[in-house]
């Protein structure tokens, strides 16, 4: 039987149409034979690797990152799917004042694709800014190729934004499918998305709500816990609601770890910055009032201090279901006695679960070259069938 | 017939001999023979990827990039043109105080060069400066060729020099003959090259100087516009008034902006510094003297501020020919009300001209690819029906 | 006759079946016939690629490269390398603070490394650190390829550390193979090996103890000179004495840079900071004694200023082995009256000597390509025979 078969087959039941020429901005974008399509792609893709042989579907062409806040994880994710599938990265290193208004954003986008055939940008400091900013990027190229400016239209990657961060939530579910044997076998477990300590300030809000926006889609128990104060966008609070009802699934918000863990098939206890805060921070960031973004951050730290309590133990650990719930981070974690005093996750429940990490890790990079793949493939079930009968290698030796 | 026939055939009619092995410094360095071989091979490879055929003439090799000033546009027409044909670019991100005599240079360009197939440079900041460095890296390497230190002599293209900017002026003037329907149409027009008012100090001469150094050689009627003060180099001057009356065309400086754009065909406002002033600044920077430079600069601002009626207002468009001249700028342009209070053209203006100055601007990576493209395959004719022959795929999907 | 003929037919005497899926990290942990692998194999990629063959052995993969340090020369022969054998490189560039302790070394390590087919390491600024934190690297990945994470065991290749820099010395070692006709010609020759004055501060050991642990395996006459109190790793220079003997050479150490030049056939003179130094400069540096650090260097430019007299000068070459040793440096070299006052060898020594010099630091491209390739093919000669009779070329035209 032929390497791409099982996922041939999969993808070939599946409505994708409408991937072909599409961007890919949040999950809840995406159908459920979308997503369904995504994970078989990727784990296509990995296979035809691990096999030695080629995913280029490019002879050129750039791919284009834009990083608007610290990353190395995803930044080289993004440049192994490029690379997997023949793109070069061009990275935009632009100072931030150059964008301004959507009129310098309209031309800096076109100016950067005349050869690009995708852009992934990661936008993820200031509430309402990352998702609008990607969509204005978008709507400046699309605009372009219908002007004949440009020969292609660049698909645009989310590699983070303020409302979700699908490339990790994807890796991370791909992740929990591989370890529970099958998306089906999802239904009634139960993920606790839980709010954890972490002596730093400010982290993004869009794993939490890239979490339960897409883990509410598979009929799970999804319960999010956080003290008082660490709210997330409501409206993806609904959304999850909204979708664990219809998937057969629940969604509820708790204000304690230890009821978020209790019976738990997989925790996922991770820091975050209020909403609200983050809200104000974006005001005085927009108003260049540098002293009241330090007095907010001095209070956000003495807030988190009340807190550290919410640290993912052995004891809590134990709580959960057979005492060996699938443990998940998005990395890197703030390991108690390790990276820090008091931090997100005990040193021995971290060392414990490593390797599953690491591998969790490990399905960004395909995550990415899959919704690349889907983006520009009009016909993916012949094109992986097409990479393995040429059956080029990847590395001779 | 063949895609490549109609370029092939005007190829064919060329004295390109001398191209081969050669760099681009100046465009008045190059024959008329060579200029339109550029402008056919740069139309001929966008021809190719429009329709979806490799221009990979490299399996491997590298492209190195060297900015001495900040760059987007050309940074990414540069990457662009390497991709296309097949190096992968990588950037020398000097410390500036590491060149200091002729001796690093000669170093340096060796050091950087031994697998590379081109070099390319901006270096527009000091009079007298850039291009002398640029002919002083391809000396060098050249030398390093000559005595087996270097496998093959990398190709230089100058990416903006103190003098010149040839891959903006060619992709500029290949817009032009698109938007005139060829070459030879462009016998008689008018274009005004002028000066505009901008909130900024200190931009390169080498605009203004590369537009009349080439548009001067196609039978046009070429007026130079500025205040009193913002002379540009006077042999560019001289050699564009020789070129004029050579190609039975004209060349006039004027002190009026309105004169310049009455019953003008084309416009190109746009700010730049004195000349004197970039000379004194040239001497202050040798010196080191940082406060000789604020003061200066302090200067050129209450210069520019007598001079802010130099903008390309609306009314003054209606004063060209037939009140439709094409608006050309090199991006990013100072825009009334939009990226400053007031600045080089009005908003209205730049608004109705955006497609066409985006699609100007799409010319570069292609004008840069076939700089490369002359240099470095000695049959390009045949090169070209090959490409078309083999018919390789730039995307698969 | 075919054109790897006589590199496949050296390398089909040699035992190199443990280079396969191994680092380099040191010369010798190398066997000689390993050594002699690796300058065959350079020369048959040089080869290669002199006749316009391709040596592309990945279709798609990166090359990831850390430098702590500056790096012209090495970034670029690393890029260099990764480009000839098809990968490309992606630079990991680092926050210092980031790489704390040995858990975010194997986190770090693993995240970068998911499409990874070698990584490249420059760390060489503090005693008992670069090694060690390149073992760390090399286990990581192992860890992770034996743990399912990774897909391949991505080749560590040492770029400069605090104990060797095999990269550079390999390449002083095959030019020389190349400038004496042969490896067997080196018995019997005089190398002086020797500290030299220069006006700047703490430059690594790793070029001097990389070349005597080296150059002692070939029957060589080996000298190593300094002034008092600027020794070397001990261990390396009992390495250096046991391989002297044991090939039938000899070392010794010498005060005199007189005595190590009269009669030699090759001269490598260069700075570097004491090693007493760098232990008391690495453990300022972790107590954070900034203060400590200032005093130190001001200490170290005042001993430097004690010896400015060792100098590579024409009287002193006029003494070596008919005038005429060959004259190494790894370059940049501080040239007297060039770039700056007094430096480590005359301005018309280092005049006579640049192209061979140049040529030098034209192997390193090659060698470190060499490295990769032996780690990554399992029969070297069936490849090198492969790559020639595919016949691919490098560049059209």
């Amino acid at each position: 039987m032929a390497l791409m078969d099982r996922y041939t087959a999969q993808l070939a039941e599946l409505d994708i149409a409408r991937m072909f020429g599409n961007d890919f901005f949040l999950t809840w974008d995406k159908t459920d034979d979308e997503l369904a399509a995504l994970f078989t792609v990727a784990d296509a893709l990995r296979t035809l690797r691990e096999n030695n042989l080629s995913s280029r579907i490019f002879d050129s062409g750039l791919g284009i990152s834009l990083f608007r806040d610290n990353s190395t994880r995803t930044r080289f994710s993004f440049a192994s799917a490029c690379n997997l599938l023949g793109l070069e990265v061009q990275d935009l290193d632009e100072g931030k004042s150059q964008i301004a208004h959507g009129e310098t954003v309209r031309e800096t986008a076109n100016m950067i694709s005349f050869m690009a055939d995708v852009i992934g940008i990661r936008d993820d400091m200031y509430i309402g800014k990352g998702h609008t900013y990607q969509k204005a990027v978008s709507d400046a190229v699309r605009q372009g190729y219908a002007d004949g400016v440009l020969e292609q239209v660049p698909t645009l990657v989310n590699l983070q934004c303020d409302i979700d961060h699908p490339t990790q939530c994807c890796a991370d579910l791909l992740h929990v499918i591989h370890e529970f044997g099958g998306a089906q076998n999802l239904r009634g477990k139960k993920i606790a998305m839980t709010w954890a300590y972490s002596p730093s300030y400010g982290k993004p809000l869009s794993v939490p709500q890239g979490v339960i926006g897409l883990f509410s889609r598979f009929g799970m128990e999804v319960v999010l816990a956080h003290p008082e104060g660490y709210d997330i966008f409501p409206e993806v609070e609904e959304l999850a609601a909204r979708q664990a009802a219809a998937s057969g699934g629940s969604f509820r918000r708790v204000d304690s770890m230890d009821e978020a863990f209790a019976g738990a098939d997989i925790v996922y206890p991770k820091s975050w910055a209020p909403f609200a805060a983050m809200e104000k921070r974006t005001e005085l960031y927009g108003n260049g009032d540098t002293a009241g973004i330090q007095a907010l951050e001095k209070e956000l730290l003495a807030q988190n201090a009340d807190h550290t309590d919410w640290e993912c133990t052995e004891e809590r650990m134990a709580s959960t279901k057979n005492g060996s719930a699938l443990y998940l981070h998005c990395l890197p974690a703030d390991i108690s006695g390790v990276s820090c005093e008091r931090g997100e996750v005990a040193a021995s429940v971290f060392d414990r679960y490593r390797t599953p990490l690491y591998k969790q890790a490990s399905y960004k990079p395909y995550i990415i070259a899959a919704m690349i793949f889907l983006a520009k493939v009009k016909d993916p079930v012949r094109m992986l069938e097409l990479l393995e009968r040429k059956g080029r290698v990847r590395q001779m030796g």
